[in-house]
C-alpha cells in the first residue's frame, strides 16, 4: 500500500469566509481531519472550519496535555509537551502509512507560529507534506482595524510581548512597523515599552480580530489592562503617508 | 443617492486557489473592479482573479505612469506617482459617489506593502472601506518551500533588500527569523550581509512563490546572481526545532 498524504491547512484568522478555496478543497478530500485543542474544547481551527468538514471524515482532536499549569521553561512542561507531540505525530503517521489523506487544520498560517510545526518537524522527512498557506491572525487584525501596516521600504517586525521591557522598547524603536503578539498579562509592561520607544501614540489594540465580538481601539483609549493571551497591538509604519 | 462601497480585496500570492471565499464574494457583488498594472500588462491581481470576475462588471485598470525609468527619490518620480494616485482615487471616488460597489483587487494582502494603500490614504476618510485580508506573498513562499518560518518567542522581521549592506547585516543578526523582499539586483549585497550576520547557511531563495514556474533552493546552491524584483530570501527561525 502506498502512503497517504499529509496536508497542513491554514484556515485563517477566525472569520470562516477568510478560508481559501484551496483549504476547502483539502477538507473535501481528507479522510482524517486533525486539530489541536484545549481539553474540553473544540479548538479554534475546528470552529472556523466547522461548515466545511466532510460528513464521514474521521476527526482527530489533539488535546494539549498542559497549557498554563506548568511554566514553559520547566523540565516537566518540556517533557509533557514533547511526549504529546511525539504521540500525536505517531498517530498521524499510522493513518498516513495506512494510505489515508490527513489534513491538519491550523488557525492562521501553518508555518507562522503554529502548533502544526511540531508535527511537521516530526513527520515531514518521511511524509512530504503539502502546505496550504492561510491568512495570518495579524493580517486579520490590521484588516479589521482598516490600518495600513507597512509600505515601501518599511522594516516590519513581529515581537512576542513576553520579551523583557528594555528589549521590547529597543526593538519597537528600531522598526518602522510592528505587531506585538501574546499581549495578555504583559500589557502594563508593553505600555511602558511603547512609551519609552515613542510609539505609544500610534499603537492600536486589537482583540478577537475577525470575529463578531472583535474589540479595537487606540491603545491610549483603553482604560484597563485586561487583555486575552491572543490580543495584539499594532504599531503601523508608513509615517510619510499622504 | 447614497454612496457605494469601497472594498479592498486581497487575492493572495499567485495561486488562484489561495483566494478566500470572502474575496470571491466581494468580486461577485462588485460593479467596478479596479487593479494596478504596468502599462501594456493585465497586472498580477487581474491574472489571479481572472476566473472569478463577474460578466458585466466594469474593469478599471490603473496603469502606473512610471516604473523603473525614474529614480524613486527624484522629485519628478514623486510628482508623477502622486498625480497618478490622486487621479486614480478621484476616478474611484466618482464611481462610489454614484452608488457603485468598487472592489480594488490586490496581490497578497491589501494593507501589507500594497499599492492599494495609496488609494486608502486618499479615500478611507470619505468612503469607509471594507478590507478583505489576503494570504501574503511571503506566506505563499514559505509554504511552497515547506519551511517553518517562526515559532514560539521568535522575533520575526521583514526587510527590504534596498537597505544598506551594514544595516541589512545588523538587522539579520538581530532577528530570529527574517524575510528579505525586493531582492532583484540587490542579491550580491544581500549575500554579503547574510555571510556577515552568520545567517547564510539557513537562507532559502524563492522566486515566483506559488506559481507553476516557482523556483526555490538554498541560497548557497544558487550559482548566479539573477533574481527578479519580487524574489524573496527566507531566513527561518526556530533554531531549537526538534
Amino acid at each position: 500500500m502506498s502512503d497517504g498524504k499529509l496536508i497542513a491547512v491554514g484556515v485563517g484568522p477566525g472569520d470562516p469566509e477568510l478560508m481559501t478555496l484551496k483549504a476547502m478543497r483539502a477538507l473535501e478530500k481528507a479522510d482524517v481531519i486533525a486539530y489541536f485543542a484545549k481539553a474540553g474544547h473544540d479548538g479554534h481551527a475546528r470552529t472556523i472550519a466547522a461548515g466545511h468538514l466532510r460528513a464521514g471524515a474521521t476527526e482527530l482532536p489533539l488535546y494539549y496535555p498542559v497549557t498554563t499549569e506548568l511554566p514553559k521553561c520547566s523540565t516537566q512542561y518540556r517533557a509533557a509537551i514533547g511526549d504529546f507531540y511525539d504521540g500525536a505525530a505517531a498517530t498521524i503517521a499510522a493513518h498516513l502509512a495506512a494510505g489515508r489523506v490527513v489534513a491538519v487544520i491550523c488557525v492562521g498560517d501553518p508555518l507562522f507560529y503554529g502548533s502544526y510545526m511540531h508535527l511537521h518537524a516530526r513527520l515531514a522527512s518521511r511524509f512530504p507534506p503539502e502546505i496550504v498557506a492561510g491568512v495570518s491572525g495579524m493580517a486579520g487584525c490590521w484588516s479589521a482595524a482598516a490600518t495600513p501596516i507597512a509600505q515601501g521600504d518599511d522594516v516590519f517586525t513581529v515581537l512576542p510581548a513576553t520579551l523583557p521591557e528594555g528589549e521590547l522598547a529597543r526593538r519597537l524603536a528600531d522598526a518602522d512597523a510592528a505587531v506585538v503578539m501574546k499581549v495578555g498579562r504583559h500589557l502594563p509592561k508593553l505600555r511602558r515599552a511603547l512609551a519609552a520607544s515613542g510609539r505609544m501614540a500610534r499603537a492600536i489594540y486589537v482583540e478577537r480580530g475577525t470575529t463578531p465580538d472583535a474589540k479595537m481601539m487606540p491603545l491610549m483609549s483603553k482604560l484597563d489592562d485586561e487583555a486575552p493571551y491572543f490580543a495584539m497591538v499594532l504599531v503601523p509604519g508608513w509615517e510619510q503617508q499622504p
